[in-house]
């Protein structure tokens, strides 16, 4: 996997402080599990109040937290007074999300300026083994100078 | 905008007692606003609870909301006994999602007898005025014949 | 459908400028048959060399004429001095490309500073009816001061 | 990478001959550089008349090749008498595709029986240098039972 720099030697605490501030996350229960220069770890428990009509964890909700994964990922790259947001992302469902939790992994793909481009992989774990059910490719996007959009 | 005809004459009752079954939908307020053959729409009131670190809603979200209008879109043209899974998406964020309420609109592009692919859109409302925020390409897959995938 | 107000009003021959210097569309064929502000035509007329393995033309040279359909209706509404590159496309294909010809159409579905969304459906044409197969969505990019990438 | 083992021993002889039949990939020169069970290889030797505007080679034939790949890498993997069709792809371009020659890759992510999804990067060469310059995520479709689609 390629290692990547970050201009910013706190690049963890501001992705921490960041992760923190999204509600939607605290609301569905995830949480932040790895944070290392260009790849971060998401994950989520099972929660039967997440699921779809078959009981499986909603495609939405495994975008949310692959999508936020991707999101850190290119973060965690950024200057310190950027803010980040999602252009655009696709996602592919591979297989039901069932079982105890979910783990999304988030890493950067092609740093750029402006544009990063972010693949992200969910798994579920079940007995210790872990399970691809579902792949992200997204787009980022560096903001800097706007006072709405920092973190 | 093309007019479809149902398989099946039940497919509106169907379709609200299969979002019904959505707990994910339940937890973030979601509610089923207008079924129609290939076209659904779904309300999402503001919650500071479902943002993201700049107090939006977060994208997942968005996501969610606009996956299954389009899904259940794709669910009304559907046979009887069939069940619903979506394959994948891809969602442009085009504006902060800010305002008093969501309307995700999912509408049938194409109906096939396996694949079927639907395109959504996501508006806030403020003030009454409509604003475009999102906007989604997705493919749905009818799935016939598993216990475990119905509605 | 959207009305949009180019910035340059030079913008149709800026497009015809540009399109003309695209060898690939010039080997493949592809004609420019309609410009206006956030909306292109591009045609294409069928061509056994230009086919997958069934005979149907190759669904990467069906993404060629729409992308640069969407291309040339953000380029549509750029500053004069822009250049225009694609960051990222999805397209979904609905029907075999089968006909006489094609015609891709492109519009522009949120025009911003940097980043313009676009989507595009193409059609193959036979016995004068148009049957719809496939549709893009697409993220572009406006890129200013750079010599290498001007029209 | 993860082994594949193909249902049909006889997998590269059938990409190979499916392969010639693709006239559009005649037409631009692409060849098939390598075949293994569910990983694909796809050069495609620089050429002036396959560019867009600002002399890079143009993103549909980037996304031809690398459409290719993962269709190849699906179908490798299928019964002798499956046909492969691409339901969709997306692309992100990540840098200008200029050099002496593309290769595109193109590997299966998750094997279904009804759909299988690919993932597929591709490199320009310079010096013996490669360089990411695009990346896809797409979904394949198994095809039985239709003669008009084989291979």
């Amino acid at each position: 996997m390629q290692v990547f720099q970050p201009q910013d030697p706190a690049f963890a605490e501001r992705v921490r402080d960041s992760f923190s501030r999204q509600t939607a996350l605290v609301t569905i229960g995830a949480k932040l599990a790895s944070v290392r220069p260009g790849a971060i770890e998401i994950e989520l428990p099972y929660r039967a109040d997440l699921c779809q009509q078959h009981g499986f964890i909603h495609a939405g909700i495994v975008a949310t937290i692959v999508d936020t994964a991707c999101g850190y990922a290119a973060f965690s790259l950024m200057p310190p007074d950027a803010g980040v947001l999602s252009i655009e992302f696709k996602v592919n469902l591979l297989a039901p999300a069932a079982g105890a939790k979910l783990i999304a992994r988030g890493r950067v793909k092609k740093a750029g300026r402006t544009i990063t481009v972010c693949e992200g992989d969910v798994f579920t774990v079940r007995d210790g083994q872990e399970r691809l059910i579902a792949t992200m490719l997204a787009t980022m996007m560096t903001i800097l100078g706007r006072h709405d959009v920092i973190g």
